[in-house]
């Protein structure tokens, strides 16, 4: 089922948060902001109540008020931000969130992620956890979520047609490896492992052949899981398509000793996938924990992406990504889930750990002990720049700065509507209702309510969701 | 209002989920909880359905049918589990929650800290927020809370007030500081601390005459807010009482140093606790951070308990507590959720925290690092062991081991019933239900049930809780 497409333009009104830049929210009040029946932004104007806008935005776009369907965020506690970007996440995985026992990645993989995705061979089962894994990332307010499916075509095709009849803004990685995995869940050969890319590929065209909503990305699991030949073949299909493509990168100590042993004559992992020509600026390298100066210098070099998934490198005893280091090399990160090494769907989740991720850097006897404390306070991110990371610092990771991630004229409407709970001003002791985790006493400033948000915030806030100005999700 | 008295006699059906020691859960299913009409449980009996508790155990309690109300957790998603212990919770902080800036705790204190808990001798300013803190945890399972409330008596006294009517276990502290306050918010001298911490003795005698439901404790802030003699004065008023404590120790390096210097006889900070009468089996010790081996040997002689708060010690970059070190001790642990220093009102997410604090411990770069793998390992918690923290290790800390914490005969019914959340076999597109982040797919075993409930779970899983029989919340 291809989405509907919107009948009218959309006007919307209220608060506007989004990052202006790496740490700084700009807070927009009483705007307008114009979306076309394409989902397009066609105005943002501050300072616009709907007579001023019928006035004067109305004759300047050329929109008759019957034409014009009205969003409202209600004054003090709601206000539009724009949909998150998830960088990267395993929808098969799905079902496993927050189970790890005492696993790290390794013995993880192989305990409960490999059987988890040979299961979703079967398509009635991946019908069930990918829609129930868009639909919860929606709910979240996830506007795009770059996904690794299975090494099954069809399931990965089923994900495919989930995410565009559901409306989520997707690339979908069939995922290469065929070296090393178990027997019951691994490509036959390189040339078999292509095959199945191109008709994943192929299927995708047929669904939407601009690329839209639902892109194909190249998805060789990581080098470890991938021969030569088959990271070598990926490469050329890239230079063929102009694909994304994705990878992980250093998660584990264990996993870089790992490509160490399997590619004594590379440099660094870095160079592993340099030199089978997957290291591009479209390329988004999940993890990036336990890289060496020469290897982050060199990823900055060839403008490739970073996916900081703070949540899983927590919950897997990683590590703690650099991501200050990182930016200040110039590379551009994002948030990814990670689910199920990351336990939750949520990237406010990701932003929130992201934040107490970079503050365990800066701790006494943490990793930076030893080092003045102004040096390791500069370890720690904001909570605008955690914002930022999940909003355009994935939208660059994805490949899409010029049109998600803010609220800018020539964007597309990829929005949540935002609503923190007010704490009334008579309280009455038996009254049971609570409205979510964040209280609003009315006192506190924007950036206050900004960060209760993010510290306390989940999907209870998330009113509504936006994606190509298409509601693909409200609250029930 | 006091608590209104239990009518009936009830009796619980279902999965019940306790812990039998530090890193063993144990699943009782088709149970069943009988607790009179004091609140007290009677009988825990397995393999046990209506019929048969008709049959057997009512006769054996001396019960008649018309005396039982009956509540059935629904088989599969729903158990009862006993309620959560805050160990350390600052109510009057409440507002606050998520709200850091750039701040570590000193100049947190001041910032924030100390005008939000000023405004509060406003006391209908203290009614909206002690009446929201407390709906808060309670819907969030917490059914006792060591608090913190204010210098004000009548602020204070109102906190007592309320968590008696909405039935609340609690330790309501007046907090003592005389020394190194701000000139708004600080005890005139050590006598009028002392005097005004008599007062609310007196008023909550005059509630709870026996502290069945909420007691006072005392509460001198910590070592560098309390003179010697309001230090030595608090130590003679627990002798003549008999009350717990609670203070504050090594939560921050910039701390430890300021106790040093305010105190240069002394040999530690725990020394100084011990020196002025405060180191004993009735105190609870917050943080417990950057302790030296000799502190924490003194305080597992002195068989003082500790309040152990990771998401405010990862919030306010204060350090992770090595919490496997103190037990090895011998030490009594619990959990806090340090509101406002941490961002949540839940001890599902001090459980969670706790987890991946002491991950974060075993680290590749982390704190440990340098040790043998086994060795790292050994400092990670496990999912059962967060939850005993939560529930008897919290039981412990706050003196009440053999009254709560689990479902024995002799304890009290103080109680949740949680509700998983199942993903349905047939799921469609257009089903914009969810119903909290956890998902069961339902070929998880109990134990993978249980993890998921603590990596994802919130209040919207917490439908019902018990305090001595009594139900203090419902969902909405």
């Amino acid at each position: 089922m291809p989405p509907p497409k919107l009948g009218k333009n959309q006007v919307f009104f209220g608060t506007f948060i989004h990052s202006k830049g790496l740490d700084e929210l700009e807070y927009l009040h009483n705007a307008a902001v114009c979306v076309d029946t394409s989902g397009k932004i066609v105005a943002v104007e501050t300072n616009c109540n709907q007579q001023k806008a019928v006035e004067t935005l109305y004759g300047r776009l050329g929109w008759s008020l019957d034409d014009v369907s009205v969003v409202r965020a209600r004054d003090g506690g709601q206000f539009f931000f724009p949909g998150f970007v998830d960088t990267h996440v395993h929808a098969s995985q799905y079902p496993n969130v927050g189970i790890f026992g005492k696993s790290t990645l390794l013995d993880w993989l192989n305990t409960y992620t490999f059987p988890m995705e040979a299961s979703l061979s079967s398509l009635p089962k991946a019908r069930r956890v990918y829609t129930r894994c868009i639909r919860q990332t929606l709910a979240h307010g996830t506007t795009t979520a770059a996904y690794y499916a299975t090494i099954d075509v069809d399931a990965t095709n089923l994900l495919a047609d989930l995410c565009y009849s559901m409306g989520q803004r997707a690339f979908i990685g069939r995922v290469c490896m065929d070296h090393l995995g178990p027997e019951y869940y691994i490509d036959e050969s390189p040339d078999q492992a292509l095959a199945a890319t191109r008709a994943t590929i192929e299927h995708v065209r047929s669904l939407d052949s601009d690329y839209e909503l639902v892109s194909p990305i190249l998805t060789p699991r990581f080098a470890p899981a991938c021969s030569a030949e088959a990271m070598k073949g990926l490469s050329e299909l890239q230079k063929q398509t102009h694909l994304p493509m994705q990878t992980h990168i250093s998660e584990n100590r264990d996993e870089v000793k790992l490509v160490k042993e399997l590619f004594p004559n590379s440099k660094s992992y870095a160079d592993v996938y340099d030199t089978h020509g997957l290291l591009t600026e479209k390329m988004i390298l999940a993890h990036a924990i336990h890289l060496t100066e020469e290897e982050a210098d060199l990823i900055a070099e060839r403008n490739t992406k970073v996916a900081h998934c703070p949540v899983s490198n927590s919950a897997l005893s990683s590590g703690v990504a650099r991501v200050r280091w990182l930016l200040e090399k110039g590379i551009q990160v994002g948030l990814g889930t990670d689910m199920s090494g990351g336990y939750s769907p949520s990237i406010l989740e990701a932003a929130r750990q992201a934040k107490l991720a970079s503050n365990h850097l800066a701790m006494p006897e943490g990793q930076l002990d030893g080092l003045p404390q102004d040096e390791r306070d500069k370890a720690k991110l904001s909570i605008d720049e955690v914002l930022y990371l999940a909003t355009r610092g994935g939208a660059q990771v994805v490949g899409l700065a010029d049109k998600i991630g803010a609220f800018e004229v020539g964007m597309q409407w990829d929005a949540q509507l935002i609503d923190l709970g007010i704490v009334p001003a008579e309280v009455t002791e038996d009254d049971f209702t609570t409205h979510g985790n964040v209280d609003i006493f009315g006192w506190e400033k924007w950036d206050e309510r900004i960060a209760k948000w993010v510290f306390s915030g989940d999907s209870r806030n998330t009113k509504r969701v936006w994606v190509q100005g298409r509601l693909v999700h409200q609250q029930t």
